[in-house]
Parts: C-alpha cells; structure tokens; sequence
C-alpha cells in the first residue's frame, strides 16, 4: 500500500524525458487561456509560442496580456503565417469549427491536440482522420481523463481482476450550463455549432469515453430518451438526455447528463465481486472509492485539479510526438465516441435500440 | 435544523395510539423468522399469535421456538383453523404463492400484510386485488420503505421543491445471491415460484417503488437490457438488467440490478437545484445526502437496521387497519409495480421501449 500511494501520481505513460513542444493555441475562450495556457506553461515538454484567434488584434492582444511570442488571425493560420513558431496545433473552438483548422494543419505537416467531441458530426469527425491519415500527422482528441492518476490507477485494478466480471456501469455528469454562462444564444446550445445536440455532446461524452478507456470494451447498441423543455434549449433535442448501452462482453451501462441540472460528475462500475467509484469523477479532485466485500477504500487527490489533469494532457501529448509514440485517444479512438453520441440521438428520436456502426 | 433532527424519526403518518393488531405469519424463511417477528415483537401496536407453514409440526415446533402461541399446516389455514386467534395475515412465502393464501384471507375477512413484488405475474396480482376488493379486506404491499425516516424526510423536501424540478434518477440493487444462499435451486432462481425473472422481481422494484413514492410520478415507457450468463441464472433471463424509463413529466430514469454482483444499493435523485441521494440506499441504515450549490448535508441512522424498518411497516399496517384508514401502499399500488416489471421484461426481449399499460 505505501508503494502504491507512493506512485500513485506516476507517469506511467512516460517515454521522453526531454524536448519541448511549441504550441499554437486556437480559439481563445477561457478554458484555452485560463486553463490550457498555465498548464502548458507549467508542463515538462510543452510551452506556448502562438496564439490564434478571429483577427489579429485580437490575438496579439491576448499574446500580450499572457506573455506569448505570437498572435495571429483564424485567416493567418490558414496562410501558414508563422508556421515555423510552431511545432503543434491546440484546437479549443467550438465543435464544428474544428475540422477546418485540423486541415490546415494535417497541410502543415502540423500535430494536433484536438479538444473533444472532435467535430459536430460523424461524417466530418471522419475527414477530420481521413486528413491526418493522408498527411500522416499524429491527431489526438483531448481526453483529459486517459491521463488523471485516478482513473489510470482505476484501469489497472480493474485489468487486475479487482471487479471480478464487470457486470455494470452508471455514468453521470450535469451542469447548470445557463448559470455558469447566462447567455441563451452560447454556441453549446446551437446545434450549427455544437452538432448533435448538448448534454451528450458536452457532458455524455465524459461518461461513455472514460468507461470506454477503463473497460477496454466498446459500446454496441444504445437506447436513449431525450427532452428539451426550457426555451433556451429549443434548438437542441437534449436539455436531459438518459441512455442505457450495451457493451461488448454483456456489460451494461445506465448514462444521465444534463446541461440544465444540480452540477455533479460520477462513475461507478460494479463488478461480480467488488466495486469502483469515482465521485466526483470529471473535472479534477476525483475521489476515488473501491469496494470488495466489506472493505472500501477512499483515495481523494485534492491537489489535481482541471488545469493539473491538463498539464498531463498536454506531457502525455507532447511525449507521443516527441518519440513518434503511439496515442492511444487517437483519430480513430475519437470517431467512435462521435458514432456512439450519433446512435445516441438515433435512438432517442426513433425510440428504439440503435445498434453502434 | 434543530427541530429537523429531533423529529427526524417522527411517525407522521401514526393515528392511532392504541390497540394491538394480532398477526398470523406464513411462510417461515430467515425473513420472517428473524426479522418480521422480532420487529412485530418490538413494535406498539402487533403481537405474533400464529405461525402457518408447511405442516403442523414445523409451524408447532416454530411457534415453541419463538414463543408464539399457536403453529398450522397451509392447509390448516386454507380450512380456518385457528382464525379466531390472528386479525392479519402477513405472507412472506415465494412470489408465486402468494395469491392463494390471500384469497383465503378475503374469504375470512382477514386484513393482509402480503411481500413484495406481490405475485408472479400481473394477472395473479390483478386476481389479489380483485379478491380483497370484493371482500372489502385491507390489503398492503409491504415496501418498508415507506416508512423509513430517510426515504420519508427526502420526499417532504422533494414536494417542498429541494430539487427544483426533477430531472433524473439512479436506482441501484446488487447483491451476490449465490454467496448469501449457494443453493442454485433457491427459489428466487426458479420462474415458476419468482415471476419473470430475478434481478428485477427481488431488487430493481427496490428503485422503481422507491422513486415512484419520492417523486410522485408514474414510469410511463421503458427500454431494458437483460443477461444471463451464469449456469445457475439458466431458467431466468435477468442475472443481471438495467432499464431506462420516461416517468411523467419527462424525468427518465435508470437503474441496474442483479443478483450476481457486489452488494449495493443507492439511489440518486437530480433536480435542476439539488440533488438527493439515498447511499446506501435499501436495507437499512441508510444514508441521506442533501446537495445544493456548494453545500452537502448527510445523515448517517446507523441504528435503523432492516428490523427496525420492518417495525415501523408492521405499525403503519396496524395504524391503517385499527383506524379503517387509506393505505398507501395497497393493492393497486402495488399492482402498478408488476406491470412495470413484465414492461422491463418485455421490452428486454424485444429491444424496443415498451409503454407501460
């Protein structure tokens, strides 16, 4: 047990141990700069060169203001103005403004940091690896819980046997998105941007994608309910949205998320023989229970919070391309959690079990 | 919060003061024996007079065991032996036989205490309540939640809006039956005496019956996944189930049971302001967690175990019966579980959403 709370934190994932990487940062909204940006500059392998947003004042502002080299326009990216400032490309825009930009940079020769869902729908989530196949760029979606402690410490328990068979998964995650940002017309709630919808796009994601990455197994059919009932949410089908899976090996999986909710983030996954939790779950200062027989440990990690789980991100992003590793939330990786939300929608506008293509 | 704490346990539905209501038990399984009785024992308004099982010699040598005057045969009961000597009939026998003892109460004009779910299939439940509504005889389905304190002081701040609107619900129930009783011919494993299934029929009524009595809403369409993979799971479909359900006014709710898995139960209330939380949830000592904004409130009843809850059911049934008063819990309540359970079911075998009729 000492060894284990010990190395708790390690990096197991860890292969460089120097280099940096220099990032473009595009789509300067807060969690680009207030959270992004100091984990960046608090990283072992990463530092922030560029800063891309809709015009140039703009961004040289914001360069300024954060003590960055650089600042350009969305236009100038796109003309390759100061590409050899660069080593990689961070997209933080909203959802269907990300394909453009990853297209320029697959042209560049330019790795990718893609923030996730990777794009507002499948079709374009797929030229979006199609492009960076064909120009053979590395493209990672911004899973930032691949690389939290406790969700890693959480897979290799279960890798372990430490649930027996895993029988069931609950996944939870709302917000009160029109307390946190008051404005009806936010591009999380328009469809033009955001894709498919909101609460499984933005919240849902969470769920599906960490239980994904601990289970090692991938969702097959999905049935859903969705509801939309505040005027603000009148362009998206899912103010709520609740959603029962099945994943490979007949396990199953229960999902709530909501935009307009009591804010709380959790995961449990209970097994024939004991039990993980991760409560809250997704956005830092995860705590971390296990359960077999009478016994439960508690692990709360209060320290590591968002902007820390990012600084892992980013490390975990820069070692892959620094050593031309493989990433494991990859193009593909990403593709199939855009297929799953997709279903998810199907199936909650059919009322019926969608299987997952 | 003074107040609120020193009327915690408060019996806000007590009416009546006095009186002594006499039960005959059937079935004598651990449950009954060992929590039913001592709870009666213990409780203001019953006394146990009459034990009834299989033969006169196991129920006499039962009632000499506990001190209980008198022991019949099934049969005994059937032709009115000793029917003077009980007021109530509370039947703790296999699902599946239940309905018989309970027309034989209608035909007495005994008032029954009959266990959860209520019989097998919904037309012999629909057949219970037709008997006891013909006879005009008390009947009430024993979900002791009701009246446990933690459930009932959630359910005043639900209807005094502590959630704001309701948006979503978990209910969670698992339990590894086979480590609890490792007889693969138990009962609960065999259709013909449990129902439909298993983990539906013994535990996800648990979460369903509880969040119905919270919210005051009704599921009105659910869709389910149901496995089997253990041997001792072949006659039934549900070794493990989870269900997705609308419930009126577009909460959806989920739940996971089953009977080879970890033990646990929670259930987990969102609203658009606050969140209620029952963890652990359904056999006592249950713990209250009240969430809002930033603030959490929990309240552990370490000493209200299982009997104690069944202490106050067996009061509140002797309450409602000594004052001729409406039950909550009676048989078209419970009636309404029984259709949502074959609903579960059915829409587990066609992997449709099924409307509940």
């Amino acid at each position: 047990m000492r060894d284990w709370i010990r190395t708790y934190e390690e990096r197991d994932w860890q292969t460089a141990t120097d280099g940096t990487l220099r990032y473009a940062l595009l789509g300067l909204g807060w969690w680009t700069l207030d959270v992004a940006l100091p984990a960046i500059a608090d990283s072992d392998l990463g530092e922030v060169t560029v800063l891309v947003s809709s015009s140039t004042e703009k961004a040289e502002r914001a360069a300024a203001d954060n003590d960055v080299d650089r600042g350009i326009s969305y236009d100038e990216f796109h003309d390759s103005v100061a590409s050899d400032e660069y080593d990689a490309l961070y997209v933080g825009t909203p959802n269907a403004l990300h394909l453009d930009y990853v297209e320029t940079a697959a042209d560049l020769g330019t790795p990718v940091l893609c923030e996730k869902p990777m794009e507002s729908t499948v079709e374009r989530a797929e030229r979006m690896v199609e492009a960076c196949e064909a120009a053979d760029v590395p493209l990672m979606i911004a899973y930032r819980m691949h690389t939290d402690p406790a969700v890693r410490r959480a897979r290799e328990l279960i890798a372990d046997g430490f649930l027996g068979e895993p029988v069931s998964v609950y996944g939870h995650n709302t917000q009160p998105i029109l307390e946190m940002n008051p404005d009806p017309d936010q591009w999380r709630l328009d469809p033009d941007l955001s894709g498919y919808g909101t609460s499984v796009m933005d919240l849902g994601i969470y769920s599906l994608n960490t239980a994904r990455f601990l289970l090692r197994k991938e969702p097959v059919a999905v049935s859903s309910e969705m509801h939309s009932g505040h005027e603000a949410f009148d362009d998206v089908p899912d103010e709520r949205s609740s959603s029962l899976l099945r994943l490979e090996d007949d396990v199953t999986m229960v999902t709530t998320a909501s935009q307009n909710a009591h804010a709380d983030t959790h995961l449990k996954i209970t097994g024939t023989e004991g039990q993980i939790e991760l409560h809250p779950a997704f956005h830092g200062e995860v705590a971390l229970r296990l359960r077999r027989d009478d016994l439960s440990v508690e692990v709360t990690h209060e320290s590591f919070d968002a902007q820390r789980e990012m600084r892992e991100e980013f490390d975990y992003f820069a070692d892959r391309v620094l050593t031309d590793g493989d990433i494991y939330p990859d193009g593909r990786h990403g593709l199939r959690d855009m297929r799953i939300v997709r279903a998810i929608h199907e199936a909650g506008e059919s009322g019926e079990r969608v299987d997952i293509r």
